[in-house]
Order: structure tokens, then sequence, then C-alpha cells
């Protein structure tokens, strides 16, 4: 059987669902999938835009069958709740459990892995103020303390120290034990994506510090977070030029 | 009559010497050039890599004569003074000499532009401890006090706020006084390259700090700058995002 993946309509208030029918009733999804969503909002978009997809409600993921889009209902938003363009506490509401309930699929085994449309950071916070980005919330929902996005391509994988901050602060970011941590996590999910990674550590300055010269942020922080990982046996080196990383 | 131009030998315990005798014998110069140099540095040097320049002494660019290498001969360095390879106090004073020499050649018209090849920072400042680079000689030379290095290609010309810092030493300096003489430089320089240049300024933090979402750099020091540069009639917009203008 062709794995199933599972993908989360994100905040009915926004892009989300119109891109999942668009891409579904264009062929541009090339593998089978459930949505995670709400029934009654793709509904009111595909009526609104005309798409003429055709849908199908199903309690859990086992239930899918093919030629139409099978929808994992939350059963929390209606037609009358659509608020297109607008803050609603109820669409963010609704997009935090579209992304709970796929992360427990794909941890139940149900769904091979998820892909989730975009929430609305402010909408989601109305209902959870601890709510800071899909990353987290789907690392609370497998009951884990240290989590990163990875950034795949063919060519080459990225994880990062600190995301979406000042630059002062990324530097304040670049610590021994952050950096471990991260380093870590990277090695784990590699070893588990390619027999041999090769894992390279990016220094914070220019030259990489050149031995403290241009700044000691490696010589520091970055140089023992990679002799640590060495020394459990992690495949990483560095910490490298930065620049010289990405060319 | 074709422009002429003037090349400084560098340290003579460096690569200057080797390259500019290998570079002339091969023809990889183009143009008509002079040297700034020692005689006898590039007599020791020519002769032990076997290179067979023909050497000509001047006392000045105007005695330029096609078909070999002229050199306008500073008259420090002698064959017994070479130290290949070994820091020199002599070696950095002279380069030094060779660097004053061509300046004073071009501000007198004597030479359209020169060309440097490398100074061994810590030779120099063995007689001269306020040395810190070629752009701050030619500036003082020049009698000026603002100074900038500028790298330019058919594509695109970059000036820089700070060079060889560390990254927390490059967010301190990008201060809104600093910012201003850099745009201004940059400004008159590429307004007499080009006719109408596009001079953008880049930000500092990701998105260009968005607000002061990711940064106040671009608020407090960034920005007063641009502006103050418009009010000057300066062709010169920003801050961008600054990935965005690499691309």
């Amino acid at each position: 059987m062709q794995p199933l993946f599972g993908v989360t309509m994100g905040d009915s208030s926004g892009v989300g669902p119109e891109i999942l029918l668009k891409a579904f009733r264009d062929g541009e999804i090339k593998m089978p999938i459930v949505a995670f969503g709400d029934l009654e909002a793709l509904e009111y978009y595909n009526q609104r835009l005309g798409y003429g997809v055709s849908l199908r409600k199903i309690a859990k993921p086992g239930e899918f069958s093919a030629g139409l889009l099978n929808v994992v209902d939350a059963g929390v938003m209606t037609r009358e709740d659509m608020a297109v363009g607008k803050l609603s506490a109820q669409s963010g509401k609704a997009a935090r459990e579209y992304v709970v309930a796929a992360a427990r699929a794909a941890l139940a085994g149900e769904i091979a892995a998820m892909i989730t449309l975009p929430m609305n950071k402010q909408a989601t916070q109305m209902s959870d103020p601890r709510f800071t980005g899909h990353t987290e919330l789907i690392g609370e929902v497998c009951g884990v303390d240290d989590v990163t996005i990875m950034l795949v391509s063919d060519q080459l994988v990225v994880t990062h120290v600190s995301t979406h901050v000042s630059l002062a602060t990324a530097i304040a970011r670049a610590k021994q034990a952050r950096i471990s941590t991260i380093i870590r996590l990277t090695c784990e999910a590699m070893l588990r994506l390619k027999e041999h990674p090769r894992i390279a550590v990016a220094g914070l300055n220019p030259h990489a510090g050149e031995n403290g010269l241009f700044g000691d942020e490696e010589v520091k922080e970055i140089s023992p977070a990679v002799e640590w990982a060495k020394a459990q046996g992690l495949p990483v080196e560095g910490p490298f030029p930065p620049d010289t990383l990405f060319c």
C-alpha cells in the first residue's frame, strides 16, 4: 500500500483551504492524502470558488478512499463562522486542533507524515497564549522538549540554532547548550535519513572568527559544542566559515 | 595615449614580487604599467625564479617605455636585505613607501590608477604603529578623513559600514553617523562612475527588522541615515532586507 499523508487545512480565515482545494483539483498532489480540517469550511470555499472538488467526511485516515478529497472533520467551524480574511479566535483555535489531530494520527501510524498549511499566530494565541508555531506545538503533542525545524532539499539539509529574531538576539542565543542540542537532534534525524551523512556546523563570525580575531563565539560556545558532539560519537565537523557551507 | 597604471610591489618578504613578475612574463597584464617597488628586490626574485623578465629602473612614470617592466625604484631594499617568507621591519617600511609613491603619482596625474599587491600589516606596523591597511594609508596621502573600500564588478558595487570584525562588533558599528558617511561616499563615487546609479542600503536584520520586530537597528540607525541622504538629494533607497540585494 502507498503511504498516506495528512494535510492540515490551516486557519480558515486564511489561504490554506483555497490552496488545498486548488492543488487537489489541479492534480498537483501526487500522493494519497487526507485533509485534517473542517468539512463545512472546505465546502464553503469549494462552492465560493467554484472548484467542484468532491469532498467526503471521514472519521479517521484509515477510511480513505481514492478519487475524492477525504476530510478528517474536526466539526468546529460552520459556514456561519466563516470570516474570510479576518482575524478569528475560533478559526485560530480550530487550526490548532487540525494540527494536533494530524500529529496524533502520525504518532499512531495512521498517516506516514503530515504537511501543514498556514496558521495565524495571533488568532491561535487568542485561545492558547503559549502558542508560538507549528514546530513547538507538534513537539508538545510528541511529548518532547527539544525540537527544531529542519529545511530539507535533495542537496542540503539545514537546521537552525535560532529563527526569526534580530541579529543581536541570534548572537546571544548561540550558546553551547543550545548548539549541542541542535547538533544532537540534527545528527539523530540525519542518521535516520542517510547512512553516512556529512554534518557541518557553521561558525557565527566571518572566517569562523579566525581563532578569536573576529569574535570569540566560535572559541567559547560553538567549538565546545562540536567537541562534545564528537565525543558522543556524532558525525559532525566544524565550526567552518559560514559562507563556505552554502557555496 | 593609453592610460598608464601603477602597480605596487607589496612586501618583498611576501608573494607580491613573484606575482608581479610572473603576470608580466606571462602577458597577463593587458595594459601599460609601471611598478612601484625596489629594483634590487625584483631582480632578486627574477633571477631566483628564472623568469627572465627585462627590468628597467625609471625615476618617474613618465619615463615608461614599452616591452619591459619599468620600475619606479624606491631604493630601499638591497639583495642583502631579502628575507623571503620572514617578517621584516625593513620590507614592511618599504612596502608602505611604494604605496605612498604610487598614490602621489596618481594624485599628480602621472598614472591613471593604482593596483596594490599584498603588504604585511604586522611588518609595516613595526615602523608605523598607526598603519591599519592600504585604504586608510591612501586616504592619508589624499588628505581625507572619510574613506571606505569599494568592491566593483560589472554587475554590482559594494561598500561596507565595517570590515573584518566580529558580527557583534559589526552590529555595534552600524551607527547613523558612520552609515551616513558611507552612503555619501558611495553616492559621490557612483555618480562619477555612472549617470543614473541605483543605490540601495541593506538592512542589518532578517526582513530588515520588519519595523522593529526583529531588531531595531533599522529604525534607530539605518533609516535615519537613509532619510538624511535623501534629504541631501542623494539617489539612495532602503533599508531593504539584506539577502534580497544580493540575489
